[in-house]
């Protein structure tokens, strides 16, 4: 079963999602491309933060275990006390977790929170944030609307 | 005069743009960042495109001369011949034409083109791609839906 997540429901998402973060002080927001993109810009519109950062992972087999993730883009932060770690779902997590422990390891000093629109269970990391549970498979707006027809 | 520009108008343009571009090959995308993360993120599933790295300016007055551009973040390139550099407009042009001045000069053997969905007569720099002419103020559905009621 797919669940096509519309444009609409995404801003009534967001919008649920930015009354959350609004509590919070952040001072710049990491992107996980690509399926964070979307999110951070709308995030960083409502919050009105300039910095949006992004990173890409890319999960590999290895022959010998198992899935070994690569990550690529490097963040910088100069003045940044807090920052927002932003995907558009915690799926399996692993992603997730392996960014988290990433940022945190790599640059002492900065307390990394992460917030997604779905979560599901099963998912080895929960994000700070999030606004629903994934049931089924979702169909983001952006995954399907561009697709050829 | 203000345009609001709805998620659905964005969706008409950006397929428009798909376009033109399904006829060339890249290997990667540049966002400019805030304004150019949504667009990148629906041309990059479009083109099936994983590579999306951001950058991100400020202007800055400077007391002696003119506005200084400065810009943050660092690409990679690995095996990327072509690169698409991708903004939501080109307005005054200057910071488009800081970024493609920037990259041509620090990456040698790449070529970079340019696309936005809107261009102003006036701007500096004409990008590669764009789809349509802005007479007014245009005020995209990330600025306008996320602001707080």
């Amino acid at each position: 079963m797919k669940h096509y997540y519309t444009y609409q429901e995404f801003r009534e998402d967001t919008k649920r999602l930015l009354k959350l973060l609004k509590t919070e002080r952040y001072d710049g927001i990491v992107a996980i491309s690509r399926g964070g993109l979307t999110l951070s810009h709308c995030i960083a519109e409502g919050l009105d933060l300039r910095d949006v950062q992004s990173i890409r992972t890319e999960l590999y087999d290895d022959m010998t275990k198992r899935d070994v993730i690569k990550l690529f883009g490097e963040c910088k932060f100069e003045h940044h006390k807090k920052v927002l770690v932003v995907d558009d779902i915690a799926d399996s997590g692993e992603t997730l977790q392996f960014v988290m422990n990433h940022l945190t390891r790599n640059y002492e000093g900065v307390t990394f929170e992460s917030a997604t629109l779905f979560y599901k269970k099963t998912s080895v990391y929960e994000p700070n944030f999030w606004i629903k549970e994934a049931s089924m498979w979702i169909d983001f707006f952006w995954e399907r609307d561009y697709k050829e027809e």
